[in-house]
């Protein structure tokens, strides 16, 4: 284990975080905000800069590192950097409990946009802002983002990058990882631009567009408001935001085949055309469900398709609540949190191409009952899928559930609403955001709860293994 | 496809369920019961022996079954033998609907023990009787019975005994199959007569004697009053219908090697001690969780153990409800409903067995995270589980997923209370009964639901397989 480089490269990224936060106190200086808030993030800038330079001041014999250092350092960064990220709110008293900040940076930087906060108007511009701006941030990866501007041409780096990109991808964009990187930021950034311009011109004032360009980007989920989208009162901004979400749900290597103009690839991808038709069944299923709830089949179709993309996509932008909602309705949400959006993309659960996989393998199981010496195979994409990979998607199903379990059993502690507490779970540990069948915030759970919750969702993240990896003692045995 | 052989043996069977009625017929006798219930069960018999006889009329040329004749015929008698067996309660207007008297036979030969019954003092002795019967004979299997008694040398029967035995059986207790059927015949029968003597000694009248150690032997659950075990307001009862239930739901290859005096290897089993473990450890928590609502410790240990054993070895025998009880403790029930008996029990759910092998390959994995090169083996009980067992054993947690999904989807049509509807769905797939955090029984749900949860808690009582087969297409289609 190269402790020396986990250090080293731990306080650069320190460094960078410290860096982000000039934006912040551009934001605040733009509002003329008081003088607390600069010197709370002033505060914070100096702690990081302080505990980077230190870090950093001796580089390490060895550069070399391998898998398990680089996953420890993805999941070590997402830790501290939500740790150091939430001292502005505490500094500024906006949020004064370092728990309840913690969960809510930890929330933006996994792009999960759940909050502790009843009431957003507490937070200044500038700290709203710093909110949303952790999920723009987290959305590409804080690592992949970092790579990409740290412009270090030593491929120590592979392994960290392999962990930052989630889900089993099965195209290789380009070769070279640094291209990558920057085609991915590139279109990224690109999108996100593209969308806050399509915000603003859709009636958003700018500052908003940016805020919830960013949720978008992300797939996060914070807002401007206490109403969240629905402050906007406009079918128009409503739809925007779904189809907003729905675009950064999708495989990005699919957006590049776009980009060289293989349109029959982008069309023909397997993952791509379940997600789609998930998404309008269920916001089918659901408008019919609820449309004594709604004033006419227009509406209902709007709230329903808005719902559905915002929690498939892992966003969770707000929109009224949930509660009155038909159980089977609620239900249907429930199994989009765990579905998630496509491998490849900013959005968690358990992605799109997992759950076809899982499908697919439970398909084949069946049918070799009827012929038990027929040996089936699976097919995704036109390409077989070997045993071994299947093997890999069954068992992290299956830790999965078995910590989806654990969460509930500790969550369940706190609360006596089953509904509130599995969707409480469901939502931070595939990195949607709200609740279902409630109006609450995640206020009203215990510090232990929201701990918890805060490392389910670095867990979800980073697609589990990397979290469990921090926590096994024997990692960090010597030996 | 050899078709008449399925026609044969499936009329063969109709005759035995004939046979077996003359039971609540010699029940009504003893309770002089009118005559409408002579003529209910009378009639029923006679379209059984008119059904049996035809059909098994002309002898099929060729004897020879596979596999698949085999599940097909197990699951076909497991719905023929409700169907019919539900005819009493319709003929004499006890239970008038047929959706409803299907489901509760179901219940009962399945060894459920749900109910649509919201006052089981409808019906008279005979039948109350009749549907307890239906625990004791569903509960080792009705094809273990019926081969038992059927004294057929062909070994053509091999396969449907592999469908019936539940679980992946580790250990063979005797090697030729009859011996197999015959020891467990004896086994059961022995220690379902012990717990007649053992209750009736409690104080239970004889006639409830009968019933209750029906309900434990089968681990089913059905009772005499609607309150249950609460009913003989005896902690006695209560401990000793506990540990009856705890019995029923060990594998019965280890009573073998009690028989043969291994007491080690019987003490030693990892699934036993598991089982053990987890029904302590749960009743500690719960003990402890609900210790508000009940007068002192004892009590509160009294019937959180009682809940316990009842849930894991899935019987469900009623004792007051959890409704009060905090979600946390409900949350324990839910698991324990998922998890169930051992494997080679009356029991149903997942297994003990295959709840320790799924954490076993989740341990597995996370480890090789470590030292991605390592091969780790995977042993239970000293028996190294090959790769191919393991599989087998994730792709079923994955059907089984699925499937409650796909029914959790129908059933939360019908009814907006989560828990209730969660556990509506737990209860049946895993043959327990009750439901959690409710006193209301199955009568709330719409026939398809109904008629659902009946076929539900056949694919549950027959580990999935077998029932899907029998809805493939495929599997009836000439070629």
């Amino acid at each position: 284990m190269n402790r020396s480089m986990i250090r080293y490269l731990l306080s650069k990224l320190l460094l960078i975080e410290a860096g982000l936060l000039i934006v912040p106190l551009v934001v605040a200086a733009i509002y003329r905000e008081p003088a607390k808030v600069f010197v709370s993030i002033g505060a914070t800038m100096a702690i990081l800069l302080a505990f980077g330079l230190l870090g950093s001041f001796h580089k390490p014999k060895d550069f070399h590192i391998y898998a398990k250092e680089g996953v420890l350092i993805v999941a070590l960064c997402w830790i501290l950097w939500s740790f150091f990220g939430a001292l502005p709110f505490v500094f500024s008293g906006q949020i004064p409990n370092i728990i309840d900040a913690f969960f809510e940076v930890s929330s933006g930087f996994t792009t999960t946009g759940a909050t502790i906060l009843d009431d957003v108007g507490v937070l200044s511009h500038s700290l709203l802002f710093w909110r949303s701006f952790t999920h723009l941030i987290g959305g590409m990866g804080v690592l992949v983002f970092a790579l990409a501007i740290m412009d270090n041409n030593k491929n120590s780096h592979l392994e960290v990058m392999k962990a930052e990109v989630p889900g089993p991808v099965f195209g290789k964009v380009v070769s070279k990882l640094k291209n990558t990187a920057q085609i991915l930021y590139f279109l990224y950034l690109g999108l996100f631009f593209l969308f806050v311009v399509l915000y603003f011109l859709a009636g958003m004032p700018l500052y908003d567009s940016f805020v919830i360009a960013m949720g978008t980007a992300g797939t996060g989920g914070f807002t401007v408001f206490n109403d969240g989208i629905a402050h906007y009162n406009s079918s128009l901004i409503t739809y925007l935001v779904s189809i907003g979400v729905l675009v950064f749900g999708v495989n990005f290597n699919l957006y590049y085949f776009l980009m060289i103009r293989k349109f029959k690839a982008f069309f023909k991808d397997e993952e791509l055309r379940t997600y789609i038709t998930i998404v309008l069944v269920s916001s089918v299923l659901i408008a019919y469900n609820v449309l004594h709830l709604y004033a006419n089949v227009a509406k209902s179709f709007e709230i329903s398709f808005f719902q559905v993309s915002n929690i498939i996509t892992t966003t969770g932008f707000g929109y009224g609540t949930t509660e009155k909602w038909p159980l089977f309705s609620q239900f249907i949400l429930l199994m989009l949190m765990v579905i998630g959006g496509s491998a490849g993309s900013t959005a968690g659960g358990l992605k799109v191409i997992r759950c076809l996989t899982l499908w697919r393998i439970a398909k084949n199981q069946v049918l070799s009952t009827l012929s038990p010496n027929r040996v089936l195979t699976l097919h995704v994409n036109d390409t077989i899928l070997d045993k071994d990979t299947q093997h890999q998607i069954l068992k992290y199903f299956t830790i999965y559930s078995f910590i989806t379990i654990g969460l509930l059993f500790v969550v369940s502690l706190d609360n006596n609403n089953f509904m509130t507490v599995v969707s409480a779970v469901f939502s931070c540990f595939n990195n949607i955001g709200p609740m279902i069948g409630t109006g609450q915030t995640f206020s009203i759970f215990s510090p232990i709860s929201k701990l918890l919750l805060s490392l389910a969702m670095i867990a979800g993240r980073l697609e589990i293994y990397p979290m469990i990896l921090l926590f096994l003692p024997k990692t960090w045995s010597k030996r």
